[in-house]
């Protein structure tokens, strides 16, 4: 069976999902659908496939499943309606900023049996997958330290920032959702320091720009995110576990392997630049995840619920913040 | 326009161009040929194209290039009919195991003015075209001594040493264009030294499995190839490239970047095992730059002359290893 | 001239220091008091040196300095009293595990004019003060982020911890004092997490083993500290300071540079193991920095104050793993 | 028993040899000499010792053992009268830049049965220790392909190099030495391959300073020298050795370990910048091993008989690059 997949969203990261249902022997692009009539017209043109509304794709029965890829207000309206005329999800983190609108999507997709995955692409990654293979393997036995580093190349624009959640919401909660994945359990409380150092138009913007984190979780294991939006040499995404036995840690992707040595020192590349470099392997791992979830009946390897519980750990971030105290959850 | 292209070949080689020639938006893979059918209809059937004998392509108007990934001894014959047929040839290396057959068909290229192109795919590989790149933009200065480190991850079968050609023909030809490219010039002279360490049936077929070339060009510049069959760690590709202002160097791609640090030491993976993995998106880049040098007359990045020149590098070696003396070029 | 100075312990770290002075061209190790005395013979026996009660060598004018390396329930005792009869004194970590006597102690240090020093060693570690100085280049701009890692290898005996102050005063403290030095400033915030997780002893012992402590400083820069007393590959000790313009990092130093591939991985060694051998060198660079501070009138590098500072900022990471709250400085 | 020592040569190695001796708790340096007497007096004052002549301290007979790090014409001398006045010698390498000289001076050694070493620094350095150690240990089974480069951080004067016997006997004879040590073996053949690429001097001088050896041993095992007067970033040390079962390779030491990372790329400390940086434990351990031979009888662990294999290796280089051809040996 090919999946016939509808694309919601032409935009970039639309396209990079375009790439890969067309890579993907199991699942066909069919149509795409985006508010700029001309942004689907493009994207349309370069798979040699059709735009509809959303209304005609959801009443389409040739339609499997559709992809989300449009902005973050659509996300919740998209996937309730996806269900409600019979489809597959697999749509974007998050779910929705506002958490009440999440719990609503949540039991509406947990009232249905089909098949909603997030896209929590980090969790697909070969090296995020390869290290928690090894620490489920008991390399390291028990974890008892975490620390995540996440930094962005650059400062998005101010307008992104203004309706964009805030830091915790946009961009922590990728690894606040890689903390819960890995230790396997939701923390209890919530520490969050933050700053806006980068830019002051950050703060009049009403958010910060660098950030740590602590997790603590019911058995005394802590985690810790490091979040800064701006790192001059590229996208920095770091693990470090430490367990009984040892650590296990994952490093940057280098943009090469080429090092120069000179009288002014040995020079290496930097990582690769942003998440559409770095994780190119993982949007390709999680739609072909997904394929297997709803054609093979394979579990959801990304749920709704995993969208929740991230919101819930970034809004307590954003609540410790503004009231200078930890938070429980 | 779409280049229309026929592949002669449907072994392991044959399925990576597939991919490359499909993943392409500019060329289409249209017909597929191959000495066992059932290889031939497999390959069709999972790219939903045709098969055909060798006479139709060569045949059909409708076909604008060739892809040869048959075996060795069709190569330079296929080369030869292609352009005779007026076709672009995309040719895996080498021409010919003989140098005469090599220079006859370099010489019918000659006569026509098509492109054709021969996969040295290592010049495509993004690590070493960044070094090269860096090279060329001086950033070490003049080159004087190059070393490249080319390692197999396990001995292949005696019967496919038997008909290779022997380890310099084979495996080290790649690691002599390199030398030639970077380089830019070929040597003067050369000096082998090799044995059979890792299996004495290599021996019995008269090879060897453990080698050391040396390379000595007009102006004192020198560069060292060292190869070996079996590397338990998997393919180690490296290149160092000493100039007066300092080093170049290339190094492996590991699997994944996960560190385990523990008791025992501190553990990271192995090299990507063996070419089809570590090389993949130079299998990529070849057919793109190929694609380019048909459709907008860019020049061919890696000539039959290019293969001439390697496989007589590859005699001279072969040459001193049996006679125990360097050879002149 | 030859600084003769008089040794207050003949432990692990009285040994390291001996060794520290004889290397030194500018001092001489004179004498040694030990409260256990077959522990000062021992080390006289081994320098060919004589032992002393406490007070024959404050009452000694021929003794320029005194080194204090005797358990930390003496150091502020003998601070005052070295300074009291004239002495030069440089003390080991920490002035006292009280934070009151401590400031009586800078009182007394800050009413005469002799060079006292403490022996924070990370500051005179090679690797840090090139940091540092990197740092201080503007190599990378104003500081944003700090993280210090700091794992012991093995959890020392319990009755060691019971006495040691806490693992913020005993462990942290480096850290602390590593934290403030680096940013020049003194954080206004702290936030401790802790748990014991490494041997519930050490909860009875009303201690902790693996901490996380966010440190805030007045201008939004924010610290972070971790630490574990056991890291089952070694002492860990890095340190990542991110700024405007990138990032700058200290890695561990290995047992060796040996590396070994093969098809379990590839395998280089572990972090030298503790502090003896991580900061060898850093103990006799500070030691060479008190005898020029003593003889050449240099600035005194790690003053009483130094050791104030951070004992408020452990007492502060205390007081906020107790009370669940951030604490104000 | 303390070992009486006296030291020939006060030039830069003799400071390093006087340091080691001082830093032994079981030698003691009591004498220096030196043709140029205000450089014996300089170094006997920093020592504290006095200055003799050849004669005198031959005469003496307070004096167990004798270093030579004067000029290499005199090491044959010293050996034989040393030995002749019953004292144990430790030596500079070369014996002699004459084979046959170093011959008679090897004949001299086993005629009487007192330790004599040779300061083959690079056996004794804590890294290549570790390197044979695990190879002995069977990590990678048997060795098959070796290669050691060995790169100074730049030209010597022209007139060092005019009296120096030439690259291979000055410099390589090192790598010699060390390729025999790891495979327990002399080579059977050498090739020489060598260029004056950093200075046109060297070539006028009768030199070269790009070069590289291969050595080829009875058993079909190979060992390649990589050698160069000049690398940009500083002293290039380090060992690859493939075997059976994978490989053991040796770096080098940086100069710190932080690391740099901007918009321009990840940047790192160069190597230890010359041997008197990087092999400064070798040069303790060396001393060390000699002082165990002469006091408690341990093998002198790196003899005579071990210079003139090197010395062998070098001339036969020698003769390959002047004859282009491989020699036998």
């Amino acid at each position: 069976m090919t999946l016939k997949v509808a694309l919601f969203g032409a935009g970039r990261i639309g396209h990079v999902h375009a790439k890969s249902i067309r890579a993907h022997a199991g699942s066909e692009l069919v149509v795409v659908s985006d508010v700029v009539p001309e942004a689907a017209a493009a994207l349309a043109a370069e798979y040699g496939i059709r735009t509809a509304s959303k209304d005609e794709i959801l009443a389409d029965p040739a339609i499997d499943a559709i992809l989300v890829g449009s902005s973050t207000d659509t996300h919740a309206d998209l996937i309730e309606a996806g269900i409600a005329a019979g489809k597959a999800v697999f749509c974007e983190k998050p779910i929705d900023l506002d958490l009440q609108r999440s719990l609503d999507c949540l039991a509406a997709v947990e009232a249905v049996g089909l098949p909603v995955m997030l896209g929590f692409n980090r969790r697909f990654d070969p090296q995020f997958a390869a290290l928690k293979s090894a620490f489920e393997r008991g390399e390291i036995g028990k974890g008892e330290l975490l620390t995540i580093t996440s930094f962005d190349p650059g400062l998005p624009p101010i307008d992104y920032i203004r309706t964009s959640g805030g830091l915790f919401r946009d961009m922590a909660i990728h690894d606040f959702d890689i903390a819960c994945w890995l230790f396997g359990a939701m923390p209890v409380r919530v520490f969050a320091s933050g700053s806006a150092l980068v830019d002051s138009a950050v703060a009049e913007a009403g958010d910060i720009d660098t950030a740590v984190v602590v997790l603590e979780f019911a058995d005394g294991r802590i985690a810790t995110i490091r979040n800064s939006r701006r790192a001059a040499y590229g996208y920095d995404q770091r693990v470090e576990l430490l367990g009984e036995g040892g650590m296990l840690s994952l490093g940057n992707i280098l943009e090469n392997t080429v090092v120069k040595a000179t009288a002014d020192g040995v020079i290496g590349a930097k990582p690769e630049h942003f998440f559409l470099e770095r994780y190119m392997r993982a949007y390709q791992e999680e739609w072909a995840q997904f394929v297997a979830a709803v054609t093979a009946g394979t579990p959801v390897p990304a749920t709704v619920q995993d969208g929740v519980n991230a919101l819930r750990i970034a809004d307590a971030a954003l609540r410790s913040l503004r009231s200078g105290a930890p938070v429980e959850l």
